[in-house]
């Protein structure tokens, strides 16, 4: 199944286009689609049939999507995946507008799932999609606190991506008749690589390349984001250093590209880097320990390979 | 079954407060509360348990309030229901996040609703949820558009306003078991009644009275909006006529009260009054005439009752 290829068939040459077009260009835009993915996945995983999964397999990474074009307006990010925004394309108003309307594609889609599965699936899938706008919304509330702790951090990370790879996974195997406990250990799986995922998330931001990235880099640093990295650095640098990390953070007039060379030194000094390269390390382990309690199949060392693959990624 | 205690005992005391005070805050502000009245009617037509259709009347409700809550973004409308609107009292981003977890709520009530109706219900429930996003995107095309068609307009309507209280009664009437045909004339009640509500609305945004109406007056006006009045006015003018209210909409630099008092002279001397209080009787006896293929009980006696007061309501 070539998820790619599914996404492209999805209709949106409907009308009205200013509906429509931005939704198709969002979801042309390309990205991992590792939600499909792991749905896909987690179905093989029980010898389910993909047609049956497909359905869920798409309103996740649409679900996806439309988190992404709602937190770019929220944001005010400009670049996504190498392209201009939809915010910046279009409007604001637009953007909320195809936002909406890409959630409620996601729904559509989900409703094409097997009836007997369904109930299951859309109540997981609302509970999901809820927990990634908490999410959302910590993170924004800790960008104007000083006293974000690290377990807060984690939480907030588990909301905003982890859920969404567990769900994805979990929806998988439950469509393929797999038992709680197994949909258990799929689900923690799909944590503990969300986690691993978004602290390189965070690592990239300060180290990555801005072309293979695909969004400006120090994005974090300039709108105060508590990302592993700020958050690493303030917990582990002494006060001198702390005091100047401070300084900056609250220069909010300073020359963005000053403040993101100064603020990467403090981070290169404090070795920021080797932290969130252990942490990532860590969580890749937890999440392959929770594939030894799976079935030992092509599907399982395909989950394997793809925890090893995004812990070593730089896009 | 008291709606408004059902939406009262709805519970927001949830974290992050940032995401559901908005939340609490919009729903508590009143409203007419008229989809979850009409689903409930359409369940007891058909001699179907309120607790029934319950989850699936607060959805429609939630649901309703969400799209006023990105509808007022998008318009930037600053009260509703004579109070500020969450992107004034909040900010944009607050509106935009937690409007999109009301959406989720609403698909959350909505997953309450019996399995052997789910399927059917939340099908219904995307299309209704699609249209009305279809209409608001029409509704914004238009504003920028001189050549809006009278049966564009209605389209806009029936999209905006309609299919939600169409679906409102369908999906009550659904729940209680009812027939095909029945649902189907049900829904068509729902239609007109809508396209009346709509063109009152319209009517009211320009003699209605600002306390009782619970918003600004004159506000289509101001924001050249293609509502009945202007489309009505701009059809029925003579030449001159249609050139000084042509005149008056591209002076965006306007005094607001002088171009709200300068364009409602222009419809007074139109009598464009007289033409919507014609459309309103029309689209309510069409929905009345609707009722007389479905059970006469005390439920549709109600559904009678309902369109004449909304067809004479003045908030």
């Amino acid at each position: 199944m070539d998820i790619n290829q599914a996404i492209a068939q999805l209709d949106w040459q409907k009308e009205p286009r200013g509906l429509y077009e931005p939704i198709a260009y969002t979801l042309a835009s390309g990205g991992k689609r590792l939600r499909p993915t792991l749905a896909l996945l987690g179905t093989e995983l029980f010898g389910g049939k993909e047609e049956e999964v497909l359905p869920a397999a798409l309103a996740l990474e649409v679900f996806h999507n439309f988190t992404l074009l709602h937190d770019d307006v929220m944001d005010r990010a400009d670049v996504r995946r190498g392209r201009a925004t939809v915010h910046v394309k279009w409007n604001d108003n637009t953007a909320i507008l195809s936002g909406d309307q890409m959630m409620i594609e996601a729904y559509k889609l989900l409703g094409q799932v097997k009836e007997d599965k369904l109930p299951q699936v859309l109540r997981w899938f609302n509970q999901m999609a809820t927990e990634i706008c908490e999410g959302q919304q910590y993170d924004v509330d800790y960008e104007s606190r000083e006293d974000v702790r690290m377990a807060e951090y984690t939480e907030m990370i588990r909301l905003k991506t982890s859920v969404l790879l567990g769900n994805a996974l979990q929806t998988g195997a439950y469509i393929a008749g797999a038992d709680q406990e197994s949909t258990a250990h799929l689900y923690n799986y799909g944590i503990h690589l969300g986690l691993a995922f978004q602290i390189q998330d965070d690592l990239l931001d300060v180290y990555g390349d801005e072309k293979t990235f695909g969004k400006a880099i120090g994005g974090d640093i300039l709108c105060g984001k508590k990302s592993f990295m700020l958050l690493t650095a303030l917990h582990t640098a002494d006060a001198q250093t702390k005091e100047e990390l401070k300084y900056w953070l609250a220069r909010r007039d300073a020359e963005p590209k000053e403040k993101i060379r100064a603020v990467t030194a403090l981070y290169d000094r404090l070795d920021v880097r080797s932290e969130a390269e252990k942490a990532i390390r860590e969580h890749t382990d937890a999440a392959i320990n929770e594939l030894s309690y799976l079935p030992a199949n092509a599907a399982r060392e395909q989950l394997q390979a793809l925890a090893e693959k995004l812990a070593n990624r730089s896009n």
